[in-house]
């Protein structure tokens, strides 16, 4: 007689509601409640035992109870919860279901875009630049070549073939970022280079799609020329879009900030990332590139530190139903005849990163090792993928074959790299041909835990102690898998921090490029502890005051010492 | 040539998916845009410049939006966003966004049982309990009792009677605690006693929901005996499946605070109460019957305050998404012939609460004034209201018309009470008959702003001190508009704290009974900053020393005093 026993029992008559449990608005919080835990379950287990990103965990956990897995078993009184399609072709989960999965995506590529950061661009902009064409040219040619040789699209400016090309451009670069960050190579030439190439990265891949989206409704399989014009008009309209967005970026920064109310400005800025995403998609562009060419002109206003802690964990709570339902769309049959050219576009998907992002590095400054090192580290594909795979696959553009090839291709490079990021990335030294003009950071950094409540007081008056030594705050980035780097430099040196919450606590790291930097670092956390006990002790002087009371200073002992 | 003209101008034929964008996902991601946007500025205005509450601020967007006003408009390129039904009886949403905000009033009940402090119950407990029973039973009787005597329903025991009934039970006690906080009596004896009496109001205004919808899909208009019998079972299947989730709290507690991926605890959290609402509805109950008992199941573990403030940005995004799609419902036309019955209801929910709650409370030794107050303070309905009448709605119990009916309801009753509660709190004096035996908070109490970061670190060392003087903590709880009251208790001496942050800072008010509080509390409030600074101090010297170096005093007038 417990909980569960009330749904498996129907035969309690006097239950009159028990009929109807099956379908409707509670079948829909049943089938919510299982794609939660599904994420939930498949992240936490991906990420902690087998310490694979949470995104995979969250794939295979949908591919699990999905309608070609569990999800086809009837529950006694429930039915399938997840039925099989009836017609091939169609999406084999509930239309709600399925938009909120698309409005997750919207949710997710707002966020990147909010994330984007610019400033980073000041160090190895132009190294990262080159290296973020060539790792989208060469995926994108190779892929759409694969499908026409492989005889899936009839030739390589085909729709089926443009698309498989734009599956294999963006990079996923949350994997290589949080093995870096583990390993504490996020800071070095390579790791700055993978993280800059990596926004220049997704941009380049939004707008592939966009040109592939508008020769696909467009004239269909054309000429290299009629997909030039095609792609050109796309791109006008993505850059009119980006650019008045970004023009608009500072109202409506300033337009959140007038808010009072709780919430409002997260839900206003969602408004306006759905909204967007509505405009892109009238214009013959995605969803999703609307939802990111929004976050992307937040991301230089004042709005982003505002919106920031407070999308998370909207986030966080939404984006894994996308990867869930994702999941769920992955046929095995299906896909079982294409294993082989699956596995063969991974391959390809693997070495056009290898080659199109390391060819550029070594030509422009970086030694074999520093080369293979970013080919590698620019290889593993994500959410982007997905969604352009999914885009396609409603759009009937490909079938449910080629949406597990995507799938699978995501699973292999996501997979493969971090297996081979920690052996180069820890021997051989340097990356960089010539001795840096920066030089490297040192090898030994420290790391230490302090409670979180403590280091909020703490982090900003380290920065201004460290600001008054010289520095400069040349570098502010959140990494994808939640760490905070801030990068202060002073005439080519360098001090970085790295600094990464759980529970109540902070882990920081700090490194520098300074021979005597610890001495340095010391005393700027020395001013930052006296400046933040001077602060406690206005506040409670102030405080003590206002109660009519006279204070007494901080430490017994200078009381004792005036 | 905007991003607004790409969506006006239709003409433009190269835009190839210009034509499917008035429909499927675009369409559902351009409402919800709007439907956001409607919900967050009417919340702004109704708070800011009218100085109402912020739900009827979404329920008025959503008025103005819907399908009986703005939305029936053709917009170019879309045609009507929110097209009036074509059949009366079916919802004027599309089902997607009907979803969503069911999911959001699952979401917000089980928020709200996550919010309840059962700790409160010490003060007050009795009082507040029967307050509560009178102001749950005399609203449902006068409820049901209306409709039948307007010809509405046959008799009392009809479904649309009890419906009518059970719309009227639960107080929404958010705009009065906002008031009071605001006018600094929320810790009057008053106060307290609607704060908690509101808790029992909820849990007995879910329970008389229960035994109204088993009448209702039981026997129909029945009797006394037939409704005490199916209310009798609901209540039990209610009790199995709260003490079930009470039990397994603790379980669950554990389990979530065990999740390390990031945002894992907050959506299995929501996983279980959707899990726990399908499982109310396939019983006979609600969905948010079964959501509110996994918040309340919840309520009593840790993972409370793992999941408060995780599941407020994921509920101020998506719960004003329910209100708006409320809002949306009202037909004007149909509730117009209805509009003296609403007015008169109306009537009748004030006086029932003033009366089912203001007599128990004269009893209990309240003076006329203090039950006055009381019976005011806890007039105001609102959510559950909605969530009832909406449900009734869907199962065709009511129409449009008593819908709009019981909007109303909710209108006047929480637009009313505020304008008489500041006068009557303010002038008096004590409420209570004799000298209670707590005395009453000092008039004049302390209030500071302090900087969010140094409050964070100063409050939990505050506490601690003050418990170190012999104070307990006997109340904590927050408000359902953001401020956290900490109540502690020394041998019937009270010293109260109330905080609200807004935006990076924080407001605190001190307030206590005893004569010597002031120097009470500044010594506590000095050892709290002692505390905070020998903290700073220890992670400073901890860090420093990693860094190889020797550390010196914080203050350097200690350094000079040794």
């Amino acid at each position: 007689m417990g909980a569960l026993a009330l749904v498996t029992v129907p035969d309690i008559t006097w239950l009159p509601a028990l009929a109807a449990a099956g379908e409707g608005v509670p079948r829909l919080v049943l089938q919510l409640a299982i794609i939660l835990l599904a994420a939930k379950l498949g992240g936490e287990l991906f990420e902690r035992w087998l310490k694979q990103p949470a995104v995979l965990g969250e794939l295979a956990g949908g591919m699990l109870v999905g309608p070609y897995a569990l999800g086809s078993f009837p529950l006694p009184g429930v039915g399938p919860l997840f039925p099989p399609p009836a017609a091939t072709g169609t999406i084999p989960v509930p239309e709600t279901i399925y938009f909120l999965a698309q409005f997750a995506s919207v949710i997710l590529l707002f966020a990147s875009g909010l994330e984007t950061d610019f400033r980073g661009f000041m160090r190895f902009g132009l190294t990262a630049s080159i290296v973020a064409v060539g790792g989208v040219v060469l995926p994108f040619v190779a892929g759409a070549m694969s499908a026409a040789l492989a005889g899936l699209a009839p030739s390589v400016f085909d729709a089926r073939a443009l698309i498989l090309g734009a599956l294999l451009t963006a990079t996923s670069v949350g994997i290589t970022a949080r093995i870096l960050s583990d390993i504490g190579k996020l800071d070095t030439p390579e790791g700055v280079t993978i993280l800059t190439a990596a926004v220049i990265d997704d941009v380049l891949g939004i707008l592939v799609l966009a040109v592939v989206l508008a020769v696909e409704s467009g004239a269909g399989g054309g000429s290299l020329a009629e997909l030039a014009l095609t792609g050109g008009r796309a791109l006008g309209v993505w850059i009119v879009l980006t650019g008045l967005l970004i023009v608009l970026g500072g109202v409506v920064s300033r337009a959140l900030g007038w808010f009072r109310s709780a919430g409002a400005a997260l839900a206003t800025a969602l408004a306006l990332a759905a909204f967007s995403a509505f405009v892109a998609q009238s214009a013959g562009l995605a969803l999703i590139i609307g939802a990111y060419s929004a976050g992307l002109a937040l991301s230089r206003t004042r709005a982003r530190e505002l919106l920031a802690p407070q999308i998370r964990p909207v986030y966080e709570a939404l984006v894994p139903i996308f990867f869930v339902v994702m999941g769920m769309l992955v046929d095995f049959r299906a896909t079982g005849p294409l294993l082989g050219f699956g596995l063969l576009l991974s391959l390809v998907a693997l070495l056009t990163k290898l080659v199109g992002c390391g060819l550029p590095a070594l030509a422009l400054g970086f030694r074999p090792l520093g080369a293979l090192r970013i080919g590698v580290g620019m290889a593993p594909r994500g959410e982007v993928a997905l969604i352009v795979a999914g885009l396609a696959l409603t759009t009937g553009l490909i079938g449910t074959d080629l949406f597990g090839v995507a799938v699978l291709v995501t699973l292999v490079t996501t997979v493969a790299p971090p297996v081979l990021l920690v052996p180069i990335f820890q021997r051989g030294g340097s990356g960089l041909r010539r001795v840096p003009v920066t030089p490297p950071l040192v090898e030994s950094g420290l790391g230490l835990t302090l409670p979180g409540d403590l280091f909020r007081v703490f982090l900003p008056r380290l920065l201004q102690a460290l600001e008054s030594e010289g520095f400069r705050l040349a570098l502010q980035l959140t990494t994808p898998s939640g760490e905070d780097v801030y990068e202060l430099q002073r005439e080519g040196e360098v001090i970085s921090l790295r600094s990464s919450a759980q529970d109540h606590e902070v882990r920081v790291v700090i490194e520098a490029t300074l021979p005597d930097w610890q001495a340095l670092v010391a005393a700027a956390l020395q001013r930052a502890a006296r400046a933040a006990a001077s602060e406690i002790e206005e506040g409670t002087r102030r405080l003590v005051a206002a109660l009519g009371q006279s204070s007494t200073p901080l430490s017994p002992e200078a009381a004792q010492g005036r």
